[in-house]
């Protein structure tokens, strides 16, 4: 009885980095469920179908009937409903303040890392995504993937000031979530996933609380996410 | 049996403003607690000596062998460890979470309240402290009050923006600590009450979701802080 997941995946079917699936990678791992992840690529829209829009993370959930469940935050609450043990949302990190939590991630965490590895994502996919992956990126951004990146070595020290509360956070306490992670933990940790699987770029001083907390997600659940690939970071 | 408060006042006793204090007097009106709020001005250094640091909030709690705790954030943990009735750090906004919120709000919330509303403290001030508030302030922001805030209005905008996440989250759920008010709501509105205290300025707009839960602040206990001397935010 397994949960199966569609994780994108790049060119290599095992070269996973979506930030968002990264998040409930690391949520099953932390409450040790066993998963299929299926590798997908975004072209592959049918393989999903059966949840009537186009993104991953999906779930099917093969030990209750197969219940699908998309949308990283509602699988979630999904799995902290269904599988209590070892909660996601703990009382160092709530729901509503882990709702917070990713609000401001995706606000300034997700495009801080975007405007610094959104080339090494595109030089990762897999040739069927890339026509598709540079169009709407660069609808979105306003500008071709080479111009984002641009001015990324110019814009690093605002992306490291930015991350100014995670750090004060870990600087009191080893994860976001207090002494043990919290989906919060995921979160964050999704963003710096995502840019490990695909640029070699340093994105943080090794003398940096954020550094050493990146450290010890990836020695997390028997150091699942370093056995992954990527770069060293 | 009463808890004391060294609460920071204007040049009219009742008018008090500082948004840490803020948060504390939420925080015990949150847990029903007696308080004696003491007015006090910049300058007493004497008064709150006993802690052997410059700064209110002080506490010093009657019921409890006179026990003093200073520092906004150590108070609120003094008061949930002490008073664990209708705690503060709650199941949906624990200590770790509401930590990283309180980051974020002295980043972001707080300076940008204070370039819209820095030279109507300044004018609030008793006569004695202003000459103080000049000085430590010019030399934090590196120019005069004036300088401070003669861009406001072109700032207004920004600032607004930078509440996104917490616009996400109240469109999500009622307070930041979810169907009931946690610390983190007393963190935010301490920014706001702040404000209100000592400026006509409009820093939200009346369909902002960020407003309508200012609201929601104004009426909790009672109508506490709506009863305080203020402007119509």
């Amino acid at each position: 009885m397994t949960i199966r997941l569609y994780d994108l995946a790049g060119s290599e079917d095992e070269r996973r980095f979506s930030p968002f699936c990264w998040r409930i990678k690391m949520a099953l791992a932390h409450k040790g469920l066993t998963v299929d992840a299926t590798p997908w690529r975004f072209t592959e829209k049918d393989a999903i179908g059966f949840t009537e829009q186009p993104r991953v993370p999906v779930i099917v959930d093969t030990a209750n009937s197969d219940k699908a469940v998309w949308d990283s935050w509602d699988i979630a609450l999904y799995l902290d409903k269904t599988y209590p043990e070892t909660p996601l949302f703990t009382e160092n990190s709530g729901e509503a303040a882990t709702y917070f939590f990713k609000a401001w991630a995706e606000r300034t965490l997700h495009p801080g890392v975007a405007k610094q590895v959104l080339l090494d994502v595109y030089n990762h996919l897999h040739d069927k995504d890339r026509d598709y992956f540079r169009t709407t990126r660069e609808k979105v951004f306003g500008m071709s993937l080479e111009d984002v990146v641009a001015t990324a070595d110019d814009a690093l020290p605002a992306f490291q000031a930015s991350l100014a509360p995670m750090r004060a956070t870990l600087e009191t306490y080893a994860f976001l979530g207090g002494a043990t992670p919290s989906f919060a933990d995921h979160i964050a940790f999704g963003a710096f996933a995502w840019a490990r699987a695909v640029s070699e770029k340093t994105l943080l001083a090794s003398d940096d609380p954020v550094y050493a907390w990146r450290e010890r997600m990836l020695d997390q659940y028997d150091g699942f996410a370093r056995g992954t690939p990527g770069y060293a970071v």
